[in-house]
């Protein structure tokens, strides 16, 4: 396979980040199929226009079944609002297409279930936007967990905070809407930090929660003065977590954390060692080992560099720095390889669901207020 | 009052910590009474003499109810095992004396509700040894909180990890078991944590909690070849918390984080703006205010300084930076002018027993996996 | 102008970098002609035969004349060694190219200053690879120092480390030697310090300065048991500096620091406020403003974001974080621009030659032990 | 010897921070002789009778000479303005007193030979109140230099900056003029830097330094209006160093950087390690070393504690900060030991020479535009 016929659909943040990664997929890897850049899809045709020569798309459309429908487009970019995951993704694995979808997987579980059916029986491959999971520091702590240089995870840690719907003066959008957005910081962003937890630590059997809106109303854009919608979904989310493996963690998410740009952070408790990382600070990873000298024991700052594979890929000298483009583009090619069968993907459907189990155990949780499994 | 007497029960390290306080106590502040140093007691004679010469007391003994007994004493240290704190406080109190308890208050809710009534009937007045929340950092957040600069509380998250447990060859011993040392992480180091979250964001109403032992048992020091024994108490906890006010929290705290040696992080976050602070880095205060221009904006790091009170009082250039030490003297400070009525306690045994409700209660809460109400 | 015909000569780290950028460019930032990537050089056939297919060009060669020669090539980009960016630059100028060449400008200033005479005589554009100059969070620097958000310039610092020579055993190379590498640190990564000492603080007009030879002999690769060849250029360099404008500087830079992988950090001092950066946190700006309270002042930690141009047109979101190679797309946008006649050249050869002045007048000065004049 | 007499001249924050030493340092260090706080000397009587009651000394003065003849103190203790130091130390070396004498350690380089040079004779002990080379962390920087852990020293650096005269409207006063304060910003702080560098490197051989000063007048307190006095040393100096072991440094100080409150950081480059620490986080050593494998590699935070002596005085809990006046606590029973002939002295009048040395050689190198050797 030298070459691979690429749809997108979208054009927004997701979407342009999508066509970015798959312009420089192959400059930067070098070693993955060409992708042609067959069609693009957007609702409005003068964007679909523009955009498909920005990208570089040798055609657009602004029905999305057309992307499906095109014989020569292999692999299937999913970047719409999340309400429509789940007929396109199901769509195109039925037309035989591999799908790279965006997070989070669907609106409601019920989605998110019939998406893993449908990609367990269908011959095309499955991989979930968590790019945050692929960023070589995490890849590294990985590593050095499976390698046992922490030891036994005893615990594990977690934070993801923005603030993109800190100000209370933000209007009442769809996002607001259980209708249209389903959950609210725990689709947004909790499910990026359960993608890592999953990632470093395993599945996890148990959550508790607690949820809370912040803003419990909005002002309506364009509407009467003073007129206010009510916010459907949460600002803010914890969880106590019991894994599987049988150690305990502890999840937390707020979109109203005021300065918090993209602070996801977690921590691995190992019985030899500690692991932590914040996507802030993206390039370090913070690494304590229990041997040597106590007195020259210290958290290290370790700054990711060609030994971190793929950052090799993008620059030959350490420390210079990935950027969150650059995890979209290793996610690219990582799904180049797992669609040559040349790697096990990351997070596939079938993972992606147990992902959506979580959040939406903790939104149950909350709700009950009380311990839920997770199927 | 030119002079007040002073009793000091325990030499180990918080005992030493109350010694160095009260000697610098007036050198530092100036404008409180002059402690005289009593009576010293340790329970070995040796140690006694030792260090009542090296601490400056005039006397010692070997039976603390002499230090009550002693009518030149007016306040007394309780610097001794927790499971005796009761004991000695109800007498001290009896006796007329002013207590200054370590923390956590006692071993079990029972003996801390009938401290905190002693106390309540008593004429002395009482203060619990939560030196964190006297840090100069802490009382500048509580004041920028109180003056609105952040706004409504939308949030509270706090984290207090060391790593004195973390090495599973760390021997069995009083620590380990109920009897003795009653809660684990709880009594240890979460109660910190909760003294500042209640000083900070005000009472807490309901809890959710977890708890874990990492290791569950522990070499027999000098015991036979491979003698265990179990440990009965908590390594690492965690809750989910509502707070008097209904916003909510989360709270964490490990004995075993390999690395961390007093990272007791806290943030509030406010419609308006978000404080944060580590106890590591206890004279950097992280402060982020929604106002200005957005593309200016940032977590500021106020270094303390002598406009942070009483950091004036140990030096008049900023960011010099106060030691963990300074920590007791501001609270020896504090409690001569509780006493003189000057001030109001910061945490005294009846806003003891509202941490001490907490800890338990987060104890209960993962016993019985649900929810549970702090009286 | 809707296409521009793109010429690349190296492929190396920098031939890459370009490459990169020149894919990326037009999908990221969409309002640039569309490069369109002619020919590419590099001495080895199947090296180049390879890249052009992984970078994308159309064709391949492995004289660099016929880049210079093709009628559709516009824009050259020079990545080759430093010795022969004189010949290339001056051949491309005189055939009408635009010149986008990589740092340091040349092998001596003799070189530098011929190609700044060319460039001023030809109609093509010229711009040196200070891509460190285009990250965001200088330009927002940049900005705030031009709005007087920090007063009068009182003062400048800057270091630039890494440790790429640090291990004694590294074996001696073309790097090593004066008549292929010309200088040494100075060339390597100083020149960066000095672009960007110069984008902030203008023009420098004296310097004195010390170098070092931490390593004065390194193993001959390949060589006899022992064989050591000597290292005629320095490995640290640090200089005295007094800008035009008045004010003073310190710089300072070493290739032989463990530990440092990027470590490009200055700071300017104002009459009002303080700005300072580091390369390693690339997406971080350090802002201290004197205004406001004195107990809310600190350091801010400034997270570039949409409002740091041109970030906006790599992701929406804050703080998501910009990469190494994003400032060279920057800077092959900027490119477009200049050539545009939209925006005028951060670092062109003119420029460019200063900062080789500098370099130079460091070298210069540590030998003659005195203060040089910047010419 | 279980006693010793003590006399302070000084009350300011200099003065008070030897009291609050003098009276912590028997609780904290318990093997260390008992000072006796005999006299206490101020030019205004109401402040010394009410210092001495406040610092717990028997009787106060207000004639310097008074203390030195008081045939019960062995231990005097200078903290007055810096133009009286040679004055009231030739009369305390004189008298057979120990001196512990604030820094810088005089006026002029003339004052500091005449100093040294009675040092030499005299039966007493001499210190220099150089105490931040007292923190345990350069301590700790101190041994790993010295068994090797970073290898050969290949150069060193450092910077102190503060921001006690940043405002251009601070009055004109005595530090501004040579005649009372003599050198600006190298006696007020660079003079430290010089402290470590000299500690953890060796004795330096030869500077070319610049010097500037930012705010040439400042506005007369009091005077009319419009009235503005000529500063006439410096607020900002740089110098090139060149250690007397053959590698290079670089050391710059500024009392106008906004924003520093103690940033005193300093790096030392080894060809197999490096070592970091900056003040405002005193109780952090920053230390990377170049073995074991490449991609676990990273500079480590050591947090001070037990293992680095004397911490283990004041806390046995690793992690948990000294502050600003421990530092002096330290240098207190360093100066008894020293005494006792259990320890050499740290900065003694000869080695305070060197440091004078330096700061007055980087003063006329400045003036000189020259290098200057340190005799």
């Amino acid at each position: 396979m030298s070459e691979i016929g690429i749809g997108l659909i979208g054009t927004g943040f997701m979407g342009k980040c999508h066509a970015m990664a798959w312009n420089a997929v192959l400059p930067t890897f070098g070693d993955v199929p060409k992708p042609v850049l067959n069609i693009l899809c957007d609702l409005d045709a003068e964007n679909a226009k523009a955009k498909a020569a920005q990208f570089g798309f040798q055609r657009w459309t602004t029905h999305w079944r057309e992307v499906i429908d095109d014989p020569k487009v292999q692999v299937v970019s999913i970047t719409s609002p999340n309400a429509e995951h789940r007929e396109m993704a199901l769509a195109a694995l039925a037309a035989g297409k591999h799908v790279w979808c965006e997070k989070p997987m669907a609106l409601t579980l019920d989605d998110a279930e019939a998406m893993a059916n449908a990609a367990m029986l269908a011959p095309g491959k499955t991989l979930l936007g968590y790019n945050y999971a692929q960023n070589p520091a995490i890849g590294h702590a990985r590593q050095l967990i499976e390698a046992g240089e922490i030891g036994r995870i005893l615990h594990m840690r977690g934070v993801v905070d923005e603030d993109y719907m800190a100000d209370g003066d933000i209007p009442w959008s769809w996002r607001c809407r259980a209708a249209s957005a389903g959950l609210g910081v725990l689709g947004d962003i909790m499910c990026h930090l359960v993608s890592i937890a999953v990632t470093l630590a395993g599945p996890i059997a148990e959550v508790c929660a607690d949820i809370d809106i912040a803003y419990r109303q909005r002002p309506v854009s364009g509407g009467k003065p003073g007129e206010m919608g009510a916010v459907e979904n949460e600002d803010i989310a914890q969880a106590l977590v019991r894994f599987e493996a049988g150690f305990t963690g502890v999840l937390s998410s707020s979109r109203v954390a005021w300065g918090r740009k993209n602070h996801l952070m977690w921590e691995v408790h190992g019985s030899g060692g500690h692991l932590a990382c914040d996507q802030e600070r993206m390039n370090e990873l913070q690494f304590f080992k229990a041997e040597g000298l106590e007195e020259t024991r210290g958290f290290r700052t370790i700054l990711t560099g060609p030994l971190h594979a793929p950052y090799d890929r993008f620059c030959p000298a350490p420390g210079h720095g990935l950027g969150f483009n650059d995890l979209k583009v290793i996610e690219a090619a990582h799904f180049l390889r797992v669609i040559q069968g040349a790697e096990a993907p990351l997070v596939d459907f079938a993972r992606g669901l147990h992902i959506e189990r979580v959040i939406h155990g903790i939104a149950r949780s909350a709700r009950k207020r009380t311990w839920c499994r997770i199927a």
